[in-house]
């Protein structure tokens, strides 16, 4: 397969296709905000901020993507204070390259969800319960407004099981929202995502991804995945909805992250990878490493003079103890979060790092069960 | 009045005295664990933590000298923890200089307080109600393990208003205990400060400091104060209690906080100073600037462009509006308390610079005056 260069074009999003090794593809994207390689780990600030991270954090771990939730802003503060802020990457100091979700998926599990038509989505704020309505043209609305360099479209999301007919719904009415958000798309310098639906049905998959790529999108995301599906369905899913996307656009897998689901999404030719899992569990005192979680509250630690993952470049693992971390978060002091949180970023950036190197060097395929193997060793030989 | 320089001694401080004007005077510390220019403003990390922040980011508002809390570190993690870990400062990952305050104040104010003897105190811990006993021999044993740079000794403290005798009583006791503390300290690595009680009564304010002057410790502290008797009897307490303090020795103010009792303190004499207050008022969305108190949580801002504070060159004004921080504060995100406590930090440390740059040019009062008139524009034309 030859490497593409996918010109910035009016999408305002430019991809070089740089190596592939079997499906998997290392890249470059390109935006007026910055350059990405690829495959990323892109963390979710939904509210306009990475959770206990400062934006410098945040950056220090090797992030070059975060995202934000059109949904939530457009709620708190308003989409028109972040345009006039000149954006949401101005405005919450994120010196890098930004992409928004239009709440599509939070419409579905957050807020009081009233009634779903072809028009759009009838609900209630999540904050106070005013009654909303979300159309695909205003999630676009709202997202130019926000100024991300990547946005997404709203789509008909569904859940899992889900019953065949509402998956056809879903995937007929994620299309047709699809083309209304591509007319209502006003900004040149915003890329704008297509989202594949069709549940884990492979011929309703192959439908919506051949009908978006009719469209013709900047890129393409696989949604209504990691609904509850489970990790074997999540990968037949990828691999079914992945085959029908053109090579030369950026692959977007929305809402996965347990770093095992992440290989097997990079095997399966995916470029862009979001997940509250490293912030939301950072929170918690887990910590991700080479060998598996490390639950840095349990009290076994309460001495432990090693860093939280032994060889991590982080701020954390350079500066401070697991004996120190426990502490704090023993204790209750917020900067237990913000240190583990700031591991686990770094961490998921070392793994897409790791793999866009060993796609370049054509041992994907062994760099893959390294890293299945050492996260296979959970809890053996932790304290330290 | 002559320059003083203190060489290193057997208390593991030196001080050089650089300038006086008038009674102010411009100074440095010198420790095992570094430098630090004085007057100097020390934030506080009760139980190893700087609230909301990291090291590194406290490091970067030009603090020099951080607290923690010896009877805090004593419950949890256990002093021998932070021994085992090298002390305090490795374990916490400051690179700098480092003082426990013996947790004296806290028995009286947090702990469920049992009895007071000139033992010592016999009190039952904030966490879990076991009895405990904390003698003047106890605390310096503690902190020893803790192993901070400047280490305070057990102090009889008393709240105010208080009778005579009390304050009598509270003077006598402290003396002893600063004998006891002196005896008891085994490490010349470390500086122990004498504690200056009296309450507001002018001749036990002097009994006490010059009954610990003949004791001799590396530096002596002026306690008690800021416990209710507001701030024209702090500056008369302070002026008291100064005076009978050698000019050769540092001199730290315990507790004290609001910017205008920081330059009534420089101007009476005092080279260090803590409080909670920068990171308390912090998490509450309190910004302290040069023209007072900006409550950033205020709707008022929900759309203002400018930074806390015009010219402040900390990490928070130079990347982000009000506008932003506001809406964290609004949305719960705690990257608000982190930005406000990280500029209030920033404030202070440039607060102290500013009056050492005044003493050494000789135009401290004119600094002062100065400094009192913006502090009174608080209010005035805010919102930016």
């Amino acid at each position: 397969m030859r490497a593409f260069r996918l010109e910035k074009t009016l999408s305002g999003l430019g991809f070089d296709l740089i190596a592939v090794d079997g499906k998997a593809r290392a890249g470059l994207i390109r935006t007026p905000h910055g350059e990405v390689p690829t495959p990323t780990f892109m963390p979710v600030g939904t509210q306009g901020s990475i959770k206990c991270l400062s934006p410098k954090q945040v950056r220090s771990t090797g992030t070059g993507v975060v995202l934000a939730n059109a949904y939530h802003l457009m709620i708190r503060p308003g989409a028109e204070v972040v345009a006039e802020a000149g954006g949401v990457g101005q405005w919450t100091g994120w010196e890098g390259v930004t992409l928004t979700d239009s709440g599509g998926y939070q419409l579905f599990s957050l807020a009081e969800l009233t009634k779903v038509s072809d028009k759009g989505v009838k609900f209630r704020s999540h904050v106070d319960g005013a009654p909303l309505f979300m159309s695909p043209e205003e999630a676009i609305r709202v997202q130019n407004l926000i100024g991300a360099d990547i946005i997404m479209p709203l789509d008909d999301c569904v859940g899992f099981p889900v019953e065949r007919y509402r998956a056809e719904e879903s995937v007929r009415r994620t299309l047709l929202w699809a083309r209304a958000s591509k007319a209502a798309h006003k900004r040149d310098d915003q890329a704008l995502f297509g989202i594949v639906q069709g549940s884990t049905y492979d011929d309703l998959r192959r439908k919506c991804a051949e009908g978006l790529v009719a469209q013709d999108f900047a890129g393409y995301a696989i949604g209504g995945v990691s609904v509850g599906e489970g990790t074997a369905l999540i990968r037949e899913v990828v691999g079914t909805s992945v085959e029908w996307l053109p090579p030369e656009k950026p692959r977007y897998l929305m809402g996965v992250g347990p770093p095992g689901d992440l290989l097997a999404g990079v095997a399966a030719g995916v470029d862009m990878f979001d997940c509250v899992m490293p912030t939301r569990n950072g929170r918690n005192g887990w910590a991700f490493t080479a060998r598996g979680t490390v639950k840095v509250k349990n009290g076994a630690y309460a001495r432990a003079s090693g860093p939280l993952e032994q060889g991590c470049d982080c701020y954390t693992c350079r500066n401070f103890s697991r004996s120190y971390i426990r502490h704090l978060f023993n204790v209750g002091e917020i900067l237990g979060m913000t240190l583990v949180s700031l591991h686990n970023l770094r961490y998921f950036a070392r793994l897409m790092q790791g793999a866009r190197e060993a796609i370049t060097a054509g041992r994907f395929a062994e760099f893959c069960s390294d890293c299945l193997a050492g996260l296979a060793q959970e809890g053996k030989g932790e304290a330290q």
